[in-house]
């Protein structure tokens, strides 16, 4: 583990200003691991969600913050927001090519959280 | 990958608090994904670092923000903290086992981020 772990760090220090405060790399990195962004690419991974839903996934976020959350891993190019036009209208919410790249990468994370966090 | 999804989602939704708001799940989540949380780890799976190489490593971070970052990985048992009984006298900061465990998972996250993240 050591080793690998010695050559991704390598990796990372390949360009001088990689994870610099102006970096695009610190952008995209505090976007994904803000709380909300993990829960919802996460919660996306089990397949197309609605909004309701997706508030039910992420207890405690309020309205503005799963909006804006939303909207910013849509802009990432993470997440699609596809309106359907049936009657009612709603919104449907799924993860990107990309996006599901990303959350095969967080849930081993999530799991190891779960595994290791203090009981509750 | 579809599958390995489905199956660590099934994980995730074991527990019926799993990422709940008080959750010990949702605490360590956020300690391990603030922004400096994530660059600490992955700064301190190199190796040991004193003080000045940390705050170097994560460019833009406050001093009061690093202390702070530090005792939160600390708690957690993440992070060692050694004070070196030499002169000058100086501390030492390394990962623990655990903290080993959870650079492991990041660092491919942060790989791909580098990978993907949008030209600067």
């Amino acid at each position: 583990m050591e080793v690998s772990i010695q050559a991704a760090l390598a990796d990372l220090h390949a360009g001088p200003d990689t994870f610099a405060p102006d970096c695009p790399t610190r952008v995209l990195l505090d976007h994904i691991t803000s709380r909300w962004g993990v829960l919802v690419l996460v919660a996306l991974s089990s397949g197309t969600m609605r909004w309701g839903e997706l508030r039910r996934w992420a207890r405690g976020i309020s309205e503005k913050m799963l909006a804006q959350t939303l909207r910013t891993l849509e802009a990432d190019g993470l997440v699609l927001r596809e309106q359907r036009p049936v009657i009612p209208p709603h919104v449907d919410y799924s993860l990107t090519d990309r996006g599901r790249e990303l959350a095969a990468l967080l849930l081993p994370l999530m799991e190891w959280i779960i595994a290791t966090a203090p009981p509750q």
